[in-house]
């Protein structure tokens, strides 16, 4: 049986800062994506497909703003499956085409997939991932008092709302994207970190949250027995003091050197931060690498010729930071 | 091997003209219909689940108008998309908890499913299928120029978009529907009548139509071998002269007296004549039965007490029309 990779499609990196995120213009940045993904088919692994929903989620509800009061404000959990239902099209079509043109079999299957949270996480005490539009104090105030909603200042840049991001517990479709693998569909999954549902007596309910999608990828990943975690972001790789003079690049890092960076805050907690946490997180399961680099230098990447690869630190051997 | 059964969800009957159209109206709706396709499974079929999305694409497109111009406008296949996320995941969470209730087993799992459509297909010379928010004429010719739309009056009230509703030629993801349903689960796939996709040179490519669900449940049907086709819908059945004083429900209908009653006019186009259509397509393709019915009532219709039944005329028998 081939092996399984986990490639992690980040929500910027199909709606990059700076562009209107227009339909048109995510089908471009999609079709990097799904060259990138039949790179790693074509090298012979089965693969899982899961993406972020930052500026969808973000689009979603500015639209859903705008249409007040005269249209009901929707839940997030409802807000995360509409943008898996988007961008697994996007993405199911990304890497149809490049395998169609590559000439390459295979069928690509989205699943709507639930990831159940615990309701005594932390998370919930103190809601601290800032969601949506942004807004004056006294904007988001009324918010507050007519939805319930938290809010907060984010960083100096204006109110927003603020939800909680609890850790993922387990991935409810998991049987689901094992049949789809075995079968040898490429499965997308777990998109926007998965919709946030809580067990309860009768049954699972949908919560108002969003897990992060790289902690699902990781989480995933182990639970596939998958050897390869591929983050695919807007970075060719990860660096040292990142957008500094002495930035440095990194071909290759074992966990530990990995870990030590970490907690020295080389890596920023809202972007490479979590990529790094979550790789630690699969290595520590089992996994054997991840890689983190762009789309287009995936396909280089997998032979170690770009993007930043980091592996266990097996027994004494010592660490190569080139 | 157990029977198959498409259950197709009428989207009105998920939220119904005259109510709010929240994400918790729709919820409560849709516990409804995840019972009565519990009470299928309980009854021995496999079964695939379709739904509409006319109220849900409706609200997604009205939302999109009250951003413009600041955010992009979104192509249909796109919303498509994201209403077979979130109606998908709420019809996964209100199918698994009605099993739950009832100590069922089986897991539910929503597909994010295209349909291959045919360019030189006639309804793309005149688009005729009414979508989205009712505009002035004046607003409508505006955005006939500024986004391509076309746009025309909609029955008296008001000026809407039209878009073209070709027929359904091939559901892309059949193979991984099949796939689903014989290990077990029960799938959820070409809701609101499913992407509508082109075939090119490069692959698949998306198109801004819509595809009538009903159609598309009934090809399904029949590519699935499946006995039955069961629409819930906002009736518990069908009528002759549906609304006028002469009323009068029907229990069983044959499939040349369906035909004759849909010659005459008796099924409205835009409801339930569609229905009847898919019916006689699905009967004709070799299925056993069909039903109409309500989500309330579809457990009582699976036995001939509620809804009507709808059976191909075999030889010479005489038809019955209680």
């Amino acid at each position: 049986m081939k092996p399984v990779a986990v490639v992690a499609v980040g929500g910027n990196s199909l709606a990059p800062r700076g562009e209107r995120g227009s339909f048109a213009d995510e089908r471009r940045h999609a079709r990097l994506a799904g060259e990138a993904i039949a790179s790693v088919l074509g090298a012979g692994y089965r693969v899982v497909v899961t993406h972020g929903n930052g500026p969808q989620v973000g689009n979603l509800l500015m639209r859903a703003e705008r249409a007040q009061p005269d249209l009901p404000v929707e839940p997030l959990d409802a807000c995360v499956a509409e943008t898996q239902g988007g961008i697994g099209y996007l993405l199911v079509q990304a890497i149809e085409n490049a395998l169609h043109a590559r000439r390459l079999p295979g069928g690509v299957v989205a699943m709507i997939t639930r990831v159940v949270v615990d309701p005594g996480d932390p998370a919930f005490v103190l809601p601290s991932k800032p969601i949506g539009p942004f807004f004056t104090e006294e904007e988001a105030r009324r918010r507050e008092r007519s939805l319930g909603w938290h809010v907060g200042d984010d960083a100096g840049r204006g109110w927003r709302r603020k939800v909680p991001s609890p850790w993922p517990v387990e991935i409810v479709e998991l049987d689901a994207i094992r049949v789809g693998l075995d079968t040898g569909v490429t499965v997308i999954a777990a998109g926007g970190g998965g919709i946030p549902v809580m067990r309860g007596e009768s049954g699972l309910s949908g919560v108002e949250a969003v897990i992060d999608k790289d902690r699902v990828s990781a989480q995933l990943a182990a639970a596939l027995g998958a050897e390869l975690l591929l983050f695919l972001t807007d970075v060719d790789g990860v660096a040292l003091h990142f957008g500094q003079p002495e930035e440095r690049w990194l071909d290759r890092l074992d966990s530990r050197e990995a870990k030590e960076y970490l907690e020295q805050g080389e890596f920023s907690p809202g972007s490479m931060g979590p990529k790094i946490e979550a790789a630690l997180d699969f290595l520590d399961a089992g996994g054997k690498s991840a890689i983190v680099t762009s789309a287009g230098k995936a396909a280089a990447a997998l032979t170690g010729k770009a993007g930043t690869l980091i592996v266990a630190r097996r027994g004494s051997k010592s660490s190569r930071v080139a």
